[in-house]
């Protein structure tokens, strides 16, 4: 038969990155194309230990339905860590523990927006959340952005002149794809208009922890007055993304509507990840955790970029990130950068990811690929980076 | 602030059945209201056993990314499973893991239907469906059951009346909330309906292994010969509802589009679940472990029967269940059914759920309740059941 979709999934196309990973899995391919923890960062150990205990000691909890908020003592640990970091506020916000981060994020743009209604956000941006986007047809809308973040002047532009602005999306902290961090002073300009022209800040922060380089700015949450700012996060990157577990911080009328939303959606998350996740955290010692993971992303950002610095060919700019996962490079403008990483892929057999793949509309130019250092090895990095320094003095010079 | 919520999240409610399971935790009430499977039905040593092993020798496995189809070896394990039941066919459809079958039915709607659109149900029909169809704004239109199923006369009637029939949703085996079985003339029947008006059957099927009375009748997918069924199921009432792992084969067009809209809701479901699931369901003796669930739930239904045939009013009628969870009970037209239920949980202290809950529109009239025998306790059974068939004769005489 004939089959007619939906109109919103009609235009929705399997990320671009995929297709790219695709070649990842030819042998002799260095991927820097991944978005993938390292391995050596899962607690794998403590992690057995406690699914064995729990799976001995209390089997019910973990294989029976639980509710859709999220595992009870998983919820109060959030409230205490994330108010801690002024990511929680017991006056007016509430929690929900989601599928995810990138649930957290679908969910928050289905209870808040109508079809046509805008989505303003970063551009160039995380296509897992530009594709949840797409999903409801809203109207997306990229804004550029500078070193330090998104640019002012643009996003307020974007406010006043696109129709139904209801909500921006915002990845502050070591952005995917650009590794950028978005300034204090910007933060505060941000929220600042989102009072000012009432509108919704999704504040989407997967990779806080993240910081091994620099100082911490606090969260565009932590400066929430009115009850306008989404938090969400995940453990994906600091215990594991197979979980599948991840959390919103928000005002409690806008957690209800993603429990009803979530509840339609899959009732609740995985409950064995969820009580792990919560031994976990409440039975080591976060610092010492979150100092280990720094130390390996920090050795592999340190290796990647001593081979942008010290072997890249000049004509290629980057702001070195300090903290993530991601190095963003910018090719000269003369440049075709499509025909680059074909060219990285075909001939020097090392994949990255073209930077159109993050633009709101992929037709639009790009001169841009975005490098990852989290899930290659670090002789992999070492080996990869090499022959795509070598890349760039061959084309550029 | 004020929060605009969009249109289709502004009307959905949480489901009645949650404000009901909300007095099943005062001391005393004995419920009747729940739908989970019987602890004892989870295999919790063979689940303990199979994930030690994973997380000692496999551990990156259990805790990195994977891929939004599903773990490979479990979607080769359904492909085989599902044709030996002719629930696959190996010439145009595919298999997709999904978080639950809650996120199959959810999908299957998100992709197929745009706002408006009708979607056809059975009335009464699982709430947990009505509510996903409903937070996508499509036109729900319920079609009334006979003993043996969906009134053929009615559907017919609703396809030719309602404007864009795109799909109807069907339980054919045990449906949720009565318990009742599609005879095979009407399975027939339906897709002969769906041929001639090109509509798509989403054939949800939770609970078709436990049948512990009666013949098995061929799935409507397995009449499918021109790919317009897609059929969804679960391992929640099998092996683990916590777990959240359902699975959806249909026409691989069909999958497709659903793969890019699971990949914008949670990537991936959480795959030590997929893992544990298909060393499970590929190590055991799957004869014998169903036929271990159908004897435990055989017996609560029995139990639960007994009480309603020697016990209960006269004036109460219900249809014994073959399989499933589910009892459905219907009072005379002079009985108001929410007193009933009120007078039931406030004076008798057991819980039912007011069969309005199931209704398109929940604020048309019903007069029965649902039963469920599997969460709680056999000697909890025999006690409930004893104070509610005292509670009928009270009432009905």
């Amino acid at each position: 038969m004939n089959y007619k979709f939906s109109d919103k999934v009609t235009k929705l196309q399997a990320s671009a990155i995929r297709e790219i990973l695709k070649f990842t899995s030819v042998p002799g391919v260095i991927s820097f194309a991944a978005g993938n923890p390292a391995p050596e960062a899962f607690p794998t150990e403590r992690i057995a230990e406690i699914s064995a205990e729990l799976l001995r000691d209390d089997p019910i909890l973990a294989l029976q339905y639980n509710i859709t908020e999220g595992y009870a003592p998983l919820r109060d640990f959030l409230k205490k860590w994330l108010a801690s970091k002024k990511c929680y506020n017991a006056d007016f916000d509430d929690i929900i523990v989601t599928s995810g981060g990138q649930q957290a994020n679908e969910l928050s743009c289905k209870v808040l927006l109508n079809e046509g209604e805008t989505l303003l956000c970063e551009s160039p941006c995380f296509i897992g959340s530009l594709n949840a986007f797409r999903s409801y047809n809203v109207n997306l809308c990229g804004v550029d952005m500078d070193d330090d973040g998104i640019n002012l002047e643009k996003l307020e532009n974007a406010v006043k002149t696109q129709k139904n602005v209801k909500m921006l999306y915002v990845i502050p902290n070591f952005q995917n794809p650009t590794g950028r961090t978005m300034s204090l002073e910007k933060r505060k300009a941000v929220y600042e208009l989102a009072c000012k022209y009432d509108f919704i800040i999704l504040e989407d922060d997967p990779y806080g922890e993240l910081r091994f380089a620099g100082e911490n700015i606090p969260t565009i949450k932590s400066l929430d007055t009115e009850g306008r700012v989404i938090y969400s996060s995940t453990f994906s990157k600091i215990l594991s993304s197979g979980f599948r577990t991840g959390f919103v911080s928000a005002p409690s009328e806008i957690i209800q509507k993603i429990v009803v939303c979530k509840q339609v959606s899959d009732v609740h998350s995985n409950i064995w990840a969820q009580v792990v996740a919560q031994r976990f955290m409440t039975t080591v010692n976060l610092d010492e955790h979150f100092a280990s993971l720094r130390k390996i992303y920090k050795k592999k950002c340190d290796i990647m970029c001593s081979y942008i610095d010290g072997g890249f060919s000049e004509k290629i700019s980057y702001v070195r990130p300090e903290g993530g996962l991601f190095v963003w490079c910018t090719l000269p403008d003369d440049c075709d950068m499509n025909d680059f990483c074909k060219k990285a892929i075909q001939e020097y057999k090392i994949a990255v990811v073209p930077g159109n793949a993050f633009n709101i509309d992929e037709s639009e130019k790009s001169h841009s690929f975005r490098l990852n250092y989290s899930t290659p090895t670090n002789e992999q990095i070492e080996k990869g980076m090499e022959i795509l320094a070598k890349m760039t003095k061959d084309i550029l010079g």
